[in-house]
């Protein structure tokens, strides 16, 4: 398969569902739109919204009606980075190549836009999905805010920045990622084969497949961290090592840590063994996140 | 009816189901958590939870499985006095006679603090409600993101924000309150009446109550902000006169605006003249706003 293709051509169906769900931007507040709008469409993978659907895809699961809920995952992760790059939190000026929100608006409407696109991405998980049991998707969506939550996303947050300037172990820093990003990534793999209707095998696969591939996605994000460049990254390398950040490179030097991100590679892979050439996508995605690294 | 024992022990059912679904505060990260049960269980008169019970008692629904809904409100409500207190926003020092989130933690842990709360709101609202066909919930949880978010209450902040150090006109300041406050008081009203199982008419009637409550709330907050003394309202009295922002006060005159909530009140009070003393709390309520005035 080109996965190339399949990421581009899912990456679109993402754009056009956000531009079409989105509130309008002539509406007011306007500036909140816009500032909205400035995030949400200022570039991105779209990963998660794309596993979400490659996930349904495994399972048998149509797009279409999962689009929805796949554009509110990519509007959590999106609020997480506007109020991460907020100057009370990591204080960052550039995110994907532009001026962070509070510094193309002002930190209150970065404030405002991070709530609303949270509170937005709640109203998008609620919309209806045809013909899937409303039991089934009040209980991803109660999941969803689990991972984005105390317990998932913003705990893991929270964890990070009480790590910064002290040493940590591996394990804590593990403990870190696997709550920062790891959880909503599972999620999105999860919320997939649960809302395309997968078996209970299929599942539990799925949620396996996500959970060694967010952790092999923040390891090799670590590793371009600290080898990558400001300008193929969009955002300002070397950070972590600024701030004495722990990272898999300071704590397990870069080889180590590339050692590491195969290792979850495998793990994923592993995981979709039950599946046929339909989550083919999915074992694509993981694998080109070690291409990166390279 | 004693409304007085009435809001006493719903605000007491409120407070001891808050306590029963937070997060532990032992559990990590304990610094958010302890910044949460410090916003949440730091007093407040719990009106919209009350609101959400008193609605559903209307109909004839039964509290118990309401609770977690009525308590989504008030994680929803304390979020936003979190936010708002931020230095980039009203910049407040007190609430509720203590130090603000950010005076008490720090400005990164009320942010972190902020989100948690929005976000746990919605697991709380996705709680399966007994006896209840999962749509409905679903619908209702939609409405509560709605209210709560970029065309409710964020919306209406942000006009408010907007609105600071310029002359509106009553209207365009109705307009503010109507999604600032009043969406998130009129959600409450219409989501006890719909999760207690009220019947088309009951519902029309119990939101357009909680839409003239929400005015008169807020007018008669504007009022006490002119006239009341900071001891008594736990935050800084004449706080909107040194900011030049407009109020109810600035544009019609205490006078005036006392009449004006007369009027709300008067509204929301025909609006339940087809209930029995069932909806005896609602009226008590409402009534009660116009007498913290005097």
């Amino acid at each position: 398969m080109d996965l190339a293709l399949y990421l581009e051509e899912r990456k679109q169906l993402v754009e056009h569902a956000l531009e079409e769900l989105l509130p309008p931007v002539h509406r007011p507040p306007q500036r909140l739109n816009a500032a909205i709008r400035y995030s949400l469409m200022g570039g991105g993978k779209r990963l998660r919204p794309i596993l979400v659907l490659a996930a349904a895809e495994a399972v048998g699961g149509g797009i279409p009606p999962l689009l929805p809920f796949a554009c509110a995952m990519e509007c959590i992760h999106t609020y997480s980075l506007i109020h991460d790059d907020l100057p009370a939190m990591d204080d960052d000026d550039l995110r994907r190549g532009r001026p962070t929100c509070h510094k193309a608006f002002d930190e209150a409407t970065a404030i405002l836009a991070g709530d609303a696109l949270l509170t937005y991405a709640f109203e998008l998980a609620a919309h209806p999905v045809a013909g899937l049991d409303p039991a089934i998707q009040l209980d991803a969506l109660a999941q969803l805010a689990r991972d984005a939550g105390i317990h998932g996303m913003v705990g893991g947050q929270m964890m990070d920045m009480e790590a910064e300037n002290r040493s940590i172990s591996l394990p804590e820093l593990q403990n870190v990622h696997i709550h920062k990003t790891g959880a909503l990534i599972r999620c999105a793999t999860l919320a997939g084969a649960r809302l395309g209707g997968g078996s209970p095998e299929e599942i539990r696969a799925l949620k396996r497949y996500g959970e060694a591939c967010g952790l092999a996605f923040q390891i090799t994000d670590d590793i371009l961290d600290e080898v990558g460049d400001t300008q193929v990254m969009g955002k300002t390398a070397g950070n972590d090592r600024k701030r004495n950040k722990a990272s898999y490179c300071s704590l397990l030097g870069v080889a180590q840590a590339r050692e590491e991100a195969a290792s979850m590679v495998r793990e994923a892979l592993e995981a979709l063994s039950p599946f046929s050439s339909v989550a083919d996508p999915l074992r694509g995605l993981v694998r080109k996140l070690l291409d990166r690294t390279h």
